[in-house]
């Protein structure tokens, strides 16, 4: 690159995010200047429909054919926010291969790619960074890349979705019904039409397998994750964990169980004095824990396309620097494998619903059953009883025990006659 | 550096900060070497009395004078927690002209000698990083000057000081008075005997000129920081802030008002559903706004050995990795002039405390006094009243307005026959 070259930028999509980088890029034209040494230039930007114009991109700059983007020579940056598996996976690599450095925003890729990608762009000297894959514009990569590499970390837990960390703040507010608060939140825009990958966890267990991957410097997949959604949910849940002194998170939770990765994202209660307690609405925070720093929390938008041009041109201005100071690329640690933790051999505190006859004994019965396993109950509270049914709704808390043993104690309790339904079982974090 | 060699590193200082860096780089050597590619090696460290052994400093390596140091050619890196202005400021200059990088823990130094000292590393081709002088082990200074580089930052405000902040928490939560939690909070170690530092806000303020400075792109020094300590906080203050939905803390605030620098560190009332009015105890946490992000909050420990061994080692393992790579430091941003905002220009909510003669028509002259400096009251509750004393208290909340016009409202209320005391005088934030 000749010195007096501006720094070439091109961009795959122009969605909201890629909408959200060109409008910073136009409005922070000479900031980035300033910061970088060079201006940056936008080269190249890949449509699906190049005769539509769009505001900040300049004549000539769109295309619909990812050929022109690589032809053009000055770009020495690509930025992927096409979302999605393919192509966007296929392009990166592609502009890897091609000599270019990239930032994504592309956590499914990452998620399920990360490893090969990054090894395509250790071999052809150049970069690739993705800190708005997770936590939108909040700093966590580079973070636990960086700041928080003398840890040995012990544990991350996390709120990574905002759309369901919005419909569960909603549910307990106001007892709303899930189908109910759902509809709203796709009113708002904050959930899309189909909401599988948000309710059903998927998009946060994409997020913690990157999360566990750069924490524990492991291979982890997506698939690694044990995952359950919010779908299940019912607003009596949020009011007997209110009254037990607990919010209802989505929680994201990776840590080593021996040497094993033990990841999953679930409903779990979360004590209010626990500062993710606390994180409500669309907010999203990362927690790590550490064996120097103790515990540090991350907090702040966890997407819009604002917060998440922030954690892109972050990564664009780094390579930039980089670029004008002719530094090379720093080799990505390599993960090694890791053995994957059955969730059964995991433990917990349980939260547990059950709805059992209003009879004598019932409790008993129960307790029975969980005390077979070896499980001590912490706590029962009888809310209320349907008095035409002849029902009642036992909400009972435990002490720490294996998710194994608690699976058959639950296999037992639901086989008997005097229990209708074992509700919602829910792990529980804090106090 | 012989590509076969460990990464030496030296010590200035052995005290609690000291020696949980030794602990740290003993117990984490392993991981340490995996991750930068070659071992650290602890090659000196500098103390008052070299005859005394400490634990995991390999015999030889003490030394009480730093010329043992800077003559040890394989000290790559030296790592400066001695504390205090002298002699910690001139090591570090010697140490950087004689080509070692700097790693500091030191906000006094850095608040006050920062840019120069910068200077000289960027003069001698080495880095001097300094994440653990603000926020213990809270990576803050690597977010500012990496991950929130796109963003025009609009805000910084912190609870940076966890003595303070311990002690305000206290005071909140039983009406303590400030003497007493002071003895306390000594007592515990959280407090030095001589408190000075924490209490009249001078540790605050050195944090908050170095992350101005980051945040604002310019040149700040701690005497631009207009200070206010808690000395002067009475628990009645907690008790009537609480009633009206707010917390107290030490915040440290810096923003930009017309290109003019306002910073300031004083008790400030905060809205209890603001972030950063649930941050209690030794705790610290920095929220940054930006144009791109919205805002951002990191907390965690504000101090400690390890938590700021591991900002400390943090800065170590990026300088040894680049040494291992054999990259060249990144050029620091020069600092820009900034005109430094009178405290008198700047517009806040502000709560007053106001002991009164108890009888009519007292609230009617103070409003007339407000109001003719044009400040609208936005509550007022009468407390307690005194019946001996026929005194009663007034708590004034009022909407926003410029400190000189306060200033010059106060001083005619000052004068009143029917005042006994203008106490408290606190800005307001949040809701």
């Amino acid at each position: 690159m000749a010195s007096d070259h501006a720094v070439g930028v091109s961009l795959l999509g122009a969605g909201n995010v890629g909408a959200g980088v060109i409008q910073a890029l136009t409005s922070g034209a000479t900031r980035y200047a300033a910061r970088v040494g060079r201006p940056l230039e936008l080269r190249r930007v890949l449509v699906r429909d190049a005769a539509r114009s769009r505001p900040g991109v300049p004549a000539g700059a769109l295309t619909a054919e990812i050929e022109d983007v690589l032809s053009d020579e000055r770009t020495r940056i690509v930025i992927e926010v096409l979302g999605g598996e393919e192509p966007a996976r296929d392009y990166i690599r592609i502009a890897l291969e091609s000599g270019r450095h990239v930032v994504t925003a592309n956590k499914e890729v990452m998620a399920k790619h990360g490893a090969s990608l990054l090894a395509v762009a250790a071999k052809h000297g150049v970069r690739l960074l993705y800190e708005a894959s997770v936590g939108g514009g909040i700093p966590i990569i580079s973070p636990l890349s960086r700041d928080l590499l003398a840890n040995e970390i012990t544990a991350v837990t996390a709120i990574i979705n905002g759309t369901t960390n919005y419909m569960l703040t909603a549910m307990a507010a106001d007892g709303t019904a899930y189908a109910d608060v759902l509809a709203e939140a796709q009113r708002l825009g904050y959930a899309e039409p189909d909401p599988t990958a948000d309710v059903e966890g998927i998009d946060a267990a994409y997020k913690l397998a990157i999360l566990c991957g750069l924490a524990f410097h492991v291979d982890v997949s997506p698939e690694d994750v044990t995952r359950r959604g919010i779908t299940q949910l019912h607003p009596r849940d949020f009011r007997y964990a209110e009254e037990l002194g607990y919010a209802i998170k989505l929680l994201a939770n990776g840590r080593l169980l021996d040497g094993a990765l033990l990841a999953s994202v679930q409903p779990t209660l979360v004590a209010l004095d626990e500062p993710l307690a606390k994180v409500d609405g669309v907010l999203n925070a990362v927690q790590i824990e550490g064996d120097l720093i103790g515990r540090v929390i991350f907090e702040g938008p966890g997407a819009g396309p604002m917060p998440t041009a922030s954690a892109i041109l972050a990564d664009v201005l780094d390579v930039a620097r980089d670029l004008v100071a002719e530094r090379r690329p720093i080799e990505v640690m390599a993960y090694q494998p890791v053995e994957i933790c059955p969730p059964a051999r995991a433990t917990s505190r349980y939260y547990l619903r059950v709805t059992v006859a209003d009879q004598a004994g019932v409790l008993a019965r129960i307790a029975g059953a969980l005390g077979a396993q070896g499980i001590s109950i912490a706590s029962v509270i009888q809310f209320e009883a349907d008095e035409d049914a002849h029902t009642a709704e036992l909400v009972i808390t435990t002490h720490t025990a294996p998710g194994d043993h608690l699976e058959a104690a639950l296999a037992e309790v639901r086989a008997m006659d005097v229990v209708v339904e074992v509700g919602n079982v829910l792990p529980m974090v804090g106090s």
